[in-house]
């Protein structure tokens, strides 16, 4: 019944590239399926100016896509002079959901910056990137902790993330563009790694749901994350 | 056990006063406590280009704050040169959760823009912006179907919006400022009248929840949706 | 002969609340007809750049419309990215204005920002403003000397503004939008209470005019200014 | 008294260079004292979408500044990436200066924009721009009219601005830069060639004057202008 | 005396994959060194107004990079508002040099735009950008080509950049970042496949050189140029 | 052969006028045939942050032209909120090229800022640019040296700037417009008083060149420096 041939349950292939790049602290490029987002982890000493002498680290994030990662050609928001709403809801999201793993105390005053770049898109670009971010985050503490700047771990629990929707009025996981497309309603799950809830984002457009279909998309995207947390682990052990 | 002194379970006092401004084809002023929102809701024939010919009609949404709707001055947008990223968020969710309970093709090639500015602040106004921001677009919607420019009522449904979160260990109904400063967890339920869901946003800052919490936080939801749509059918009637 | 019915000299009614929004240190919403703006006053110990350190305080203004303050629907200047050329002319008027009432010494080095949004327009919000705008700052002042902050009252003056203009070839005072509209002649009379000039701005469009009928406007800008005065007194008394 | 050791109703030397540059359709420089302004006037067949169609002209300008037509080196308002309040505010009052001695119809439906870019500044760059303005406005018609394009002269009549002010508690002709600089109060009068009024501004900065004093500074402006439109005239013969 | 070890004519290793992203029309991601570029290339029916109905067409190209291609983390210039001096300069170098290789009669009106953007830095990005992007715009035109849209090959001849500089006193191929740091002098050459001349950018900072010095870095360039013509055309073959 | 009737290696006659506006530090109008730019250098005591403190000076270069300096009016750059991408090449050049000239060990901690503003272009604005530039540096670095701030000459050579072009299949020395429009290649050769070079673009746009073309075009612009630096020479003497 899926575009894919998917069962209802069945996420797309997933794999994490750990070192993409060089020069950051931590990077990462993740595909999910034919979404491919290229996670890099900046350290930084300085904090944003609202928490400068609290001891406090911070952890933020930037999103983005290339013009072509998408069907047709979409112009480059630097051109185009402004992140557009969709952007900046993104990395809104992804910064709060990577903070609640996060035990700034421990992490000390300095500052990460986790950036998100969809190199290639095929639906649940921001899930993707929140999951391949924590693992560019992870290597990124972990060479902190090696070089002894930061003693205890400040990575609570791995966070990851997963879209599920109702296609076709089934309740499915892990949605790519074919069915997002079609989907009334899709939501977003980021979990801790013991499925305690971080964020919960349902959304219909031109339709509605019940509270028994909310409950069949949460059970779905605890199973979800459940595989993509045993993929983090693989990645960064 | 609140600051206010209110039950976990009680909602502030909410009143809406129709025809505030004499221009617009609807408005409303919308006081939920101390959080006062002026909606107003505006037709124009002419639809985004993405809709041209489709013989769709379109709502959307746009979002302010006066400076010093806020307890300290918040520079104003329209000097920085841009709206910020929670701006940019809340507006779509209103227009998104707005367009959930409209019948496009009912409604005609036409878009109605609903504009929500924050006259004072004290929690809660993207909620208090849904909830006023129908009532302005339900007298709109009179006055076409009372000038015979719209025949069948494209209003599907009522739609209301109310935030609860975790407060002090206790689900508690609609957050007012100085809890939701505090509130490890807050949500922003988006009903229809029938307590069917358009859209359901829980988030944690530095902490998680469990989905015991998000079912209380839903029960909660669903008795202040039920108040506040028995207000604005009060309003309109 | 008015459009309103109104005889030559006759200014709208006009009505002042005070205390209209509870954040501000001084708030005021100044109803001039249909005609509605609402003045916050907000204190900050910080002064601008080129005053710091020279004991002097400051006195500044903003303007803002609503999208739907007018009879059809205005861009929002947020979502624009800038500031329209009126915008910017109006509020640097009404800063220029509000300042010659004021004893920067006295006042010490500390900024009053005063906010005008114009909630609803019909003609004549310039004025409006600056007449609602010194009774905010007027209860800001109390404020601040009602804690001993300030010693010596730092407002020479009340300060008012009216408009006046060459409608139908007959000198008129208090243009609203459909006089103003068709008005070749239109100017914008800003005094103290004791009728001392602060500013005159007259400007024909498609016209001129000659001093005489110049003169004819300044006699009845006097006595408008007379009665906005002795309203202002009435609500900060 | 003054420091230039001007009489108080004696202007600045005024010279006006016609033809200062080859590409536009009217040049002028104009020179009054040491304060410099290029003005130049580009005739296009399109006008703005408010009026396409009417059968009506249009009249507008542009007002620019080198950085280092100042003493100290201003921004550069292109990098700085907006035209400030001050450029805005002047550039809307030439062009609704100069619009006031053009009839519109007789210009048919065409744009003349008038260009005015202060090379050096030392006081009243904006009646030195309007005064200039009018030359370049004045020889861009009449090639207009040479070629047939325009039948009937649509410049009803001269337009010319000069600068008054109390300086040192006298009124004053032509404000340098050292006399504005410490001027309390200074206005700006636009005329026609038979001295009726087309824009009257005068403002006070932490002062105020009273109506008789008023009427020296038109007093003085009447003579002044007398003085520029004699020297358009020599220019434009 | 290279850092890398590379004799003073030697390239670094280049690969090229075509295909990375499977959206556009024509990918690749060239790799000098540790620079790796992506580059895809789109066809669109659409060309600028400046050529519409003239039957020509057009190629064009954006540059960006990452925030951590680089050693330490850039401003993300869609955050910052706009693209830089640096960016724009590039992209018009990139746009300006493909153009040369192209029959812009026989690729009809049409437009390809090729989007250059650096994964990793290491020297000589904008070079690897027009090797990499002529790769992904003859993919494109083969793509048009073998639908029969365009029928006489519209590529004249590959078109490859390479940069050269003075090092250490000595001329060397292919800077990479260390190299570029220190150089006095560098240059980017860019020629088509039989070595005529496209580009010839020679810049010193805080040095000058001679026409004997210009020379030799021609010479180098062309060595380098056939090197880089002969892996395109692998790639491609 | 040449529309100006000129030689092939013939330039434009050339004046500079110093002292052109009064309040910089250096002035110049230089005209080279109808190309008209007006150059002023202005010292500051600030530095860029990235040498703050490093004893070293600076200097940079802005560029911009007047609307109407060309054929047809151009849009401002200050009004569409940026400068263009040609604008922002432009003063890069003038910049790094008269930096090429300095020894900013000897200027110390200071910047110069040099403006380049075309009141008429006519082809070559930019060789312009740097050639008058270099004159406005000059003078102001020879106040600097009478005033005694600076000691040793920071001024190591005369730097000046040259078009030189293919046009009609002949090499021609400064390309005015009607031939810069025509020419498939064309270059800018910038270099010191004894012809060392300090940068070198040349560009074909729709053809190439050879190698031998882009030599018979140096020996062109050597003559054409010569001759400029002479001028240079005459005019700071």
């Amino acid at each position: 019944m899926r575009p894919s041939g998917r069962e209802l349950s069945e996420m797309r292939s997933v794999s994490i590239e750990t070192g993409f790049t060089k020069h950051a602290e931590g990077s990462a490029l993740i595909k999910v399926g034919d979404t491919h987002v290229l996670c890099t982890a900046t350290i930084e000493d300085r904090v944003p100016p609202f928490i400068k002498g609290s001891g406090l680290g911070w952890v933020t994030a930037e999103y983005g896509m290339l013009p072509r990662a998408t069907n047709t050609r979409m112009r480059r928001e630097a051109a185009s002079g402004k992140q557009g709403g969709r952007t900046v809801e993104i990395q809104r999201l992804i910064g709060r959901s990577l903070r609640a793993g996060v035990d700034r105390v421990a992490l000390g005053e300095r500052q990460i910056t986790v950036d998100c770049d969809v190199l290639q898109a095929d639906g649940g670009t921001r899930c993707a990137a929140i999951t391949g971010g924590w693992v560019a985050l992870r290597l990124a503490v972990n060479k902190l902790m090696k070089a002894g700047d930061v003693i205890t771990d400040p990575l609570i629990s791995p966070v990851a993330a997963i879209s599920c929707g109702i296609y076709a009025g089934q309740p499915v996981l892990d949605l790519d563009y074919p069915e997002d497309s079609d989907a009334g309603v899709d939501g977003n799950f980021i979990m801790t790694g013991d499925k305690q809830l971080i964020e919960v984002q349902m959304s219909a457009e031109g339709a509605t749901f019940s509270r028994d279909q909310m409950n069949a998309l949460m059970d779905l995207a605890e199973k979800g994350v459940g595989e993509l947390v045993a993929l983090q682990q693989g990645a960064t052990a």
